[in-house]
C-alpha cells in the first residue's frame, strides 16, 4: 500500500510501505477514505533530524472497516468510521473518566511502529475502545466536519473547556490555525459573548467572523496584550485559547488572561520548559497564587470556633514583639514552624 | 509606637515609629492584639538589598478597632477584628466574585507606605471591605486558630480549592510549613482519601498526621515522586498543594499529578519563569494538553450532524494522497490553513 513517511525536516514522501494487517484479536483494519495534515504535522516538519527508517505520518482519518479481529464487539466490516487521534483502550481508569490520551494502554499513530493517518489503510489496535462508527455514507456532504472531530474540533473544544469558557465570558483565542478557528466555534457553542481571535490573515480573519469571533487583534505581543485590555473593559480576557504551542504564545496567552481566569492550553509546546512539557503531556491543571483569604474567613471560621479545625497548633513558638527579629531567625533556620507574637 | 522593620537580609529590627493614624475616611485605626511570622517573610529575610528607609513587616495580625472614618460602617470601635493579607475594597468585580487579593482599589500591607502587622497599630484602608469581626474575646483559647484565618489556613484551603481536592481523592502536599501543615487540615476537612505529606521534620510529621496526613514521604525529587507513585497504585496524586514556591518544588508537584489531575500552587515563586509570575499573582489556572478527542466526538457528533457547528470550513485545500507533500508545504508556508486527502 502507499503511505505518507517524513525522513527529515522538509522531506516528506509518499512510497510504497507493507500493508496493514490485523495482528491482534482486538485490531481492526480500515481502510481509509478521508485524511488530512495537521498543524501539529508541522513542527517534524520544520525540524526532524534525519532518520533511515522514517516516520509514518497522519492522525487524522476516517474510513471503513475491512477487518476485525476475533475480540472486536463494537464495530463490523463495512461500517464508516472516525479514529481520534490517539488510539485507547476505552476501560482503564483515565479512559472511563474520558481522559483517553492518557489511556494505560493506549498509543499514538504513526512513528516506526504502527501505520498513520496519511496512508491507504491503518491497523487500529484497541478497535473497540478507539473507533467510533458514523451513521452517514462515505460520500456525505458533511464529511469534512466528521473528519474534524478526529482532532482539531475536538482540540478547540478542549481549550475552551480548560478555559472555562461559559455563557457571558469574554474570550481570547490566541492563533488562527485550524485549533483556533475551531477554538473560535467551540467558544461559541460553550455560550461566550466576547470571543477576540488573534490573526493576521484575512481569509482566516473572514473565516473565523463567519465561526463567531467578535473582535479581531492583529498585533501580538505586548501590543496584542494592551489591545484585548481595551476591549475587556481593562481587564483582560476570561478565557485564553492558547492554540500555538510557541513559548512567546503561551506567554501571551497568559498575559491576555484576566485575574481569576483561565488558560486552556492545546497548542503542542516547543519549548520543553516547566511551564510546557510536564502538565501539558498528562493534562494536569495548575492554578493558584495568593489566597483570597478575605473570602474563605467567612467559610473557616464556624469550623474554628465549633473546634472542627485547629490550625492554631502550627504555632509552636509565642512572645512579644521585642521577640520578633530571633523569631525570624528561628523560622529561616526550621527551629520554629510559626512565631505567633501576643502585644 | 514600635513596630518591625526589616533594613536587608538578616536584618529585622523592632524599633519606634510614627504613630499609625486615620487617613481616608474609609479607614480603620486598629490596635494589634495578636500577629506573627510567615514564611513568605523570610524571602526578603534571606535576600532583600540593603534599604535606608527599611520596609515595615507583617500582614497576619487580629486587633481591637480604636477608631474608625466618617464612612466606615461594618465596624466599630471595640470590635476585635482579624484582617486578611491583602486589604481590599469588597465592591470592585474581583471583590464580588471573591478574589479580594485582585481588589482594583486594594493592596497588601508594610512596604514603605502602610503600616505592617508586626507593629503596635496599623491604619486599615478600606476598612468595611477588608476586616471581619470576631465574636469572641481576645484572651478567648481559639485566639491562634483565629490567627491562622488570616493567612497561613486560608492559604491551606486555596491550595487544595486549586488543586481541586474533593471526597475520594489522593492528595499529595508538598512542604511540611505552617502552610503545608494547614494544607493537609483542608484535605481533610474537604474529604480527601489519601493525605500524604512530603516532609522530613518529626515535629512537623507529628502534627501533619494529627492534621489527617495518611501517608508520609522523607524523600525529595525524583525519589518522592517515585514513593508517591507506590503509594497511589502507580498513577500518581489526584491533587497536589505546592506550599514552598522553589523552582524545585514545583517540578516535583507537577511530577506528582497524575494525568488529569490537578496542582494547586500557593507557595510564593521565587523563580519568577514563566509558570511561575505571571499566572499566580493574578490567580490565573492553566489547563489543557491533548485533547481526549475520543470522548468529545460522542459529544460533538450531534452538532455537526444537525449542522450546528461546520469546523469542516477550515478545510480549504482538497486533494489525492499523492498531494501531501505539497499539502505540508503550502501549511508550512500559510498558504493553506488545512489539507484534506481524499481516497
Amino acid at each position: 500500500m502507499k503511505a505518507t513517511v517524513m525522513y527529515a525536516a522538509g522531506d516528506v514522501r509518499v512510497e510504497k510501505v507493507p500493508d496493514a494487517r490485523l495482528v491482534e484479536a482486538s485490531d481492526a483494519l480500515v481502510r481509509v477514505t478521508h485524511a488530512c495534515i495537521c498543524g501539529s504535522d508541522l513542527w517534524p516538519y520544520k525540524k526532524m533530524a534525519r532518520s533511515d527508517v522514517g516516520n509514518r505520518m497522519g492522525h487524522e482519518f476516517i474510513g471503513l472497516v475491512e477487518a476485525v479481529g476475533a475480540d472486536v464487539r463494537t464495530v463490523k466490516r463495512g461500517d464508516l468510521v472516525v479514529a481520534p487521534f490517539a488510539w485507547s483502550d476505552g476501560t482503564c481508569v483515565f479512559c472511563r473518566q474520558g481522559l483517553q490520551t492518557s489511556c494505560l494502554h493506549g498509543g499514538w499513530w504513526g512513528g516506526t511502529d504502527l501505520d498513520g493517518g496519511q496512508g491507504e489503510a491503518v491497523r487500529i489496535p484497541q478497535a473497540d475502545g478507539t473507533l467510533v462508527v458514523l451513521p452517514v455514507a462515505r460520500d456525505h456532504a458533511l464529511m469534512p466536519s466528521l473528519l474534524t472531530l478526529s482532532d482539531v474540533m475536538g482540540t478547540g473544544h478542549h481549550a475552551a473547556l480548560a478555559a472555562k469558557v461559559g455563557p457571558g465570558k469574554s474570550v481570547a483565542v490566541v492563533g488562527d490555525g485550524a485549533v483556533g478557528l475551531c477554538g473560535v466555534i467551540a467558544a461559541r457553542r460553550l455560550g461566550a459573548e466576547q470571543i477576540i481571535l488573534l490573526g493576521r490573515r484575512p481569509d482566516r480573519i473572514a473565516l473565523a467572523k463567519e465561526f463567531g469571533a467578535t473582535d479581531i487583534v492583529t498585533e501580538r505581543g505586548e501590543e496584542a496584550v494592551a489591545r484585548v485590555q481595551e476591549l475587556t473593559d481593562d481587564l483582560g480576557a476570561h478565557s485564553v485559547l492558547e492554540c500555538v504551542g510557541l513559548e512567546e504564545a503561551v506567554v501571551t496567552s497568559l498575559q491576555l488572561a484576566r485575574a481569576g481566569g483561565a488558560v486552556g492550553r492545546v497548542g503542542v509546546p516547543q519549548d520543553n520548559n516547566l511551564a510546557g512539557g510536564i502538565p501539558f503531556w498528562k493534562n494536569v491543571s495548575v492554578g493558584g497564587g495568593p489566597a483570597p483569604v478575605r473570602a474563605y474567613i467567612e467559610e473557616l471560621l464556624p469550623d474554628v470556633l465549633e473546634g472542627h479545625i485547629e490550625p492554631g497548633r502550627v504555632f509552636d513558638r509565642t512572645g512579644p514583639l521585642d521577640d520578633v527579629p530571633d523569631g525570624y531567625r528561628a523560622m529561616n533556620e526550621r527551629e520554629s514552624i510559626k512565631v505567633l507574637i501576643e502585644f
